[in-house]
């Protein structure tokens, strides 16, 4: 079944899309002039399309901007923000004039660049440039997933304005590359081709053939000018209707179009038009001399009599999804995420297991029951165990299928993932080696600006990855995620452990988690009773020797602290042996319960195979960790190098005490 | 005047190549099996290339790998090492055999990515994928940068083989598309289109057309079969001849080639070969079937035999290098980055100015007596005030200028730095705002595992960014890159120590600096005498009102935290206040050192505009820092939503100091 996809069957006419485009410009001239900061080049060059989509082109209901199935609109290249906030404005999303008004100001809706979560209608936080695109990669595959599923009710397109900042940066081609591999048919960027950037002419750094770039991913190539309605609408309605590729629409534009002198250079990319030049930009549009935030009125009546179209348009699809249809049912369990209850896997004391076979079972456990589930790897499916057999890959040809393949693409990945958690109706991950979570830090750190429960699983966690040397060790990396804030970091000291942390993570609304895994074996070990409900809260005590003596440990390093804390008794020491899941639950805990694990009065030190900082908040005397980058060679000789056997950490402890 | 390029003026025989090609086989294969770890598939799949390029294409002496003329080659698919370490050992580098008995294991001079500054003749340390075609393109710059300004001494090639894996990473599309714009003729991927991924083929994910994506980057673009000598050698010169585009060579290979039943299958990428495989290998290549390490006496009869021409030719080379040519002159004063007494900015106490600004000062300043200093931005120059005017941009038309345009790129500028400080004779340099530091990362670690002094400035280095928003607002970047080992982060706290910083950082022949700047202005404070001694190992006191209380700031918290001090004088406190202007020097200090600075009994506080963590080797009380993500406002308005004026910093130290 095809669902109608745009609002209006007719064209909109140009006088009534020049309001439009009028009105933008108005608006954003005037709101980065009064914030005496911000972008207008963009939000001037592209106003005719922006007239376009509002008016003609995107299926949304400004009333309900949470409609599973609207078109999604990712503004990519996000300094042009008030080219978004002016269109969400007259369009009739809940952003009044006044907002406008406050543009980039300290608590308005209006802030520098688009904030997912803080505006209604800003699909996802953008800014840094490529992410929106990797972003709307995600949505268009959530979108691939969801209308196989639910033919009936899911079937919108996916738009992205990118800019050449966009272009340059390289999410954007792992992200292109790989939509084009997919197929992602209902996919369509937009790009703003104005040959400025911050430093000049694109002449200076970036001289490519674009076209030919993406006709080499496998997308469909469009070329139209930016301030023509009829060459932009001939463009897109040719995007649309190619629907076994991506498409891209090259918008040959002039940056900061309407400003009368400075229109098409890199004076208008950044900062706002200068008085002079907006008095001379509203002679040339006709509008209005002395008036500031001026909208058309033949705009405004345009938008006004298009609520109660788009509502009902939205309100007919409410229909179907109110039927008991079994698409309608199962699409709110989707939505909703739930599913029959899982499985976990369950773990003896004294086996041995690498946590990232645990981590294995766990995603295994999870896709069995929730179809709704997918993710992958980029390229290390084998190392990562995120294999999801009974549900296959997802592919052009098998949209079905639930396990992704990145390939060797990190920082598409976490954007795709962050996309496809930002689009609904599914929950994400992505994996690879804890080492290259650098490759897609940005990713990590979007997500955690706008709160989102995206799900990254990094194995092979720290120097015990052994042979393949310092370039595939982690050592900063621990420390490095833990300082981005609202980013939960686990990592879990062995299989039992590894079941806690991905329930815990798996059963966040909010916030991303990066859940840390072993390359090696590590060993079951005997926990106390109840000890779930405190790893739950981020850290439990597994051994009370005392409480003069807080060793706090993570990971693979939990067995043998435990050892050596054996070791210290036998010398007189009064060790407790905390395992830390999860420092980020646990510095969120009140007082009480993180002076029933730390005792207020014992002294603190740290062990984990990682950069020894980052742990300010529980002020170690000191750390038994890795100064330094890694080094090559098996695991165990490793072990002994670094230090990290339990003879060594117990020697290292007391060396410690003595100091102090 | 046009150097010769290759040692071999005709083509070396089939059954020679044959010999190195099989020798390369059973090293590289061996060598695992024993290692019981590591990647076979590249080092078989292109046996027949090595043989090629280090008996008849490499211009290189192996008794001297730094002469600065050799060909670069660089191993980008770094898990191949295997291929690297049996072709330096077999032409003759100091690599005896005994290295490759030893691979992969601890202290050996063949771990399992390739070490720069481990093991002789290997340019670049590789392994992140992509990271190595960056550096090529790095080496390319520099080469042409030299080369047009020492035409009779500089003329070489770069090489760079790429597997589908670097092809997939963002940084090789970054760094290609720049390249192209750029013409590097001399640059020459070779492009290991095995078809192999880790999860197996690459038409689960990659099924781009990469010739024609090449073709529009602007490179020259050619086709190969790996496994004939005469296909890659026609190849190859056609790349050599064309010196007008990069080339790109899609060398079409069998990955395990010569393994009877696994070649061309995702088993022999990173696992060793089975025992019987190895023996039917032999058996197939005619290698006898019980010698380990076997090495064709042709291939050592070979390459021993080209010792003394590859030292002829270098020997010739010397001749006009140890001549009194301006050329010869000029180019030992660029190899030992001498130069004319740099006239560095002074500024005054009580001036109002950005550090950003006193950055682009320090950097004229360089730029004006060093020839060899080249750097730019990654399209933020104004705003990272990284103009060198007097030298101009460096252009495809352009090859004397020092400025480049690296565009929005970012990871590739920082895979290129560290490619051009490789090179040798440049001091290279990149620059954009520190948020954007998360998308070079991988590239600023490399660059401290290599223990290379590359240069990165990064501005705009907190919330005081202000309007742009919290995604344009550093906050987890400064403790995040102290994490990274080696890496000396400096946050001056106004202009003179900018100067300071500066000069530390350019100074330093060892290990990278990151030099962050401020967007706004901050305030030249007075200084005790002789602070620049203190300053120069990390840190100085500033005011001395007692030694109780320490606050510790750094970067635009240092002016502020001054005043609080007056004020909190006035309520009975002794403090003293520190300005930390590289803690990783500071750390690094002799016990006495540090506690001149930091009383041993003083309560410490730190201020800084960052996530409160990393200071765990100075045990602070307590922070002033920033919880959670910025937000978007002017800067004045934001210092009080923060709590980063003088009196809000007042009355937290007071709260922490009740509190403890």
């Amino acid at each position: 079944m095809s669902l109608s996809r745009t609002t209006n069957s007719k064209n909109v006419d140009d006088t009534t899309l020049d309001a439009i485009a009028r009105s933008v410009r108005a608006l954003s001239a005037d709101a980065t002039r009064i914030a005496n900061s911000g972008h207008p080049g963009l939000p001037l060059g592209l106003a005719e399309l922006g007239a376009l989509l509002f008016a003609e082109v995107l299926n949304y209901n400004p009333a309900n901007p949470d409609w599973i199935n609207r078109d999604r609109l990712v503004l990519s290249a996000g300094h042009g923000s008030m080219w978004l906030y002016s269109l969400l404005h007259l369009s009739g999303y809940a952003l009044p004039l006044k907002e406008l008004k406050q543009f980039r100001q300290l608590g308005s809706k209006t802030p520098g660049h688009p904030e997912y979560g803080h505006t209604k209608g800003v699909e996802t936080t953008t800014g840094p440039l490529g992410a929106g695109f990797s972003n709307a990669v995600g949505m268009a595959i959530a979108e691939r997933m969801l209308s196989d599923t639910f033919s009936s009710l899911i079937d919108h397109y996916t738009y992205v304005i990118a800019g050449d900042g966009c272009m340059m940066e390289g999410i954007s081609s792992e992200a292109s590359s790989l939509a084009g591999h997919l197929k992602l048919g209902k996919l369509i960027a937009l790009y703003d081709s104005n040959s400025i950037s911050i430093e000049g002419s694109t002449d200076l750094a970036f001289t490519e053939n674009t076209a030919k770039r993406y006709e080499s991913y496998g997308w469909h190539v469009v070329k139209a000018d930016a301030h023509k309605y009829g060459s932009l609408r001939t463009a897109i309605n040719s995007a649309k209707t190619e629907t076994t590729r991506p498409s891209i629409v090259i918008c040959k534009s002039i940056i900061g179009k309407g400003a009368p002198t400075l229109a098409g250079t890199a004076a208008t990319h950044g900062a706002p038009l200068p008085v002079d030049e907006i008095r001379a930009m509203r002679k040339k549009l006709g509008l209005p001399l002395d008036k500031d935030f001026y909208i058309d009125p033949r705009a405004q009546k345009f938008f006004d009599s298009q609520r109660k179209v788009r509502q009902d348009k939205e309100n007919k699809w409410n229909k179907r999804y109110n039927s008991s249809s079994s698409q309608a049912t199962k699409l709110k369990n989707y939505l909703s995420l739930k599913s029959d209850s899982i499985k976990w896997p369950k773990y003896k004391v004294g086996e041995s297991i690498a946590t990232r076979k645990a981590n294995g079972a766990c995603l295994q456990a999870i896709s069995d029951v929730a179809d709704f589930f997918a993710g992958g790897s980029a390229d290390l499916e084998p190392s990562n165990n995120t294999k999801l057999p009974k549900k296959g890959s997802f592919q052009a040809t098998r949209p079905a299928g639930r396990m992704l393949h990145y390939g060797v693409r990190e920082h598409a990945m976490g954007g795709i993932v962050n996309g496809m958690t930002l689009h609904g109706g599914l929950k994400a991950f992505g994996a690879t080696f804890l080492v290259f979570a650098d490759y897609m830090r940005p990713a990590l750190r979007l997500a955690s600006i706008m709160r989102i429960p995206s799900l990254f699983v990094f194995t092979h966690d720290s120097i015990f990855v052994g042979e393949d040397g310092p370039t595939h060790q982690p050592v900063e990396h621990i420390p490095s995620l833990r300082a981005i804030p609202y980013l939960r970091v686990y990592r879990p000291a062995d299989a039992q452990e590894s079941v806690i942390a991905w329930k815990s993570a798996y059963g966040k609304k909010k916030d991303p988690s990066a859940l840390l895994f072993t390359r090696q074996n590590l060993t079951v070990f005997d926990k106390p009773k109840d000890w779930e409900k405190d790893a739950t809260k981020g850290a439990y005590c597994i051994k009370k020797q005392g409480n003069d003596i807080t060793l706090v440990a993570t990971g693979s390093e939990v067995n043998p602290v435990l050892e050596a804390a054996t070791m210290l008794k036998k010398d007189g020491y009064n060790i407790r042996v905390v395992s830390m899941l999860c420092k980020e639950l646990f510095d969120e805990q009140p007082r009480e319960f993180k002076e029933k694990i730390i005792p207020k009065a014992s002294k603190v030190i740290v062990i984990e195979a990682a950069s020894p900082l980052g742990w300010d908040s529980i002020r170690p005397l000191g750390h038994v960790g890795i100064d330094g980058f890694g080094a090559c060679g098996p695991a165990k000789k490793l072990e002994e190098y670094f230090g990290l056997s339990s003879s060594a950490i117990a020697k290292r402890i007391k060396e410690i005490l003595k100091k102090n």
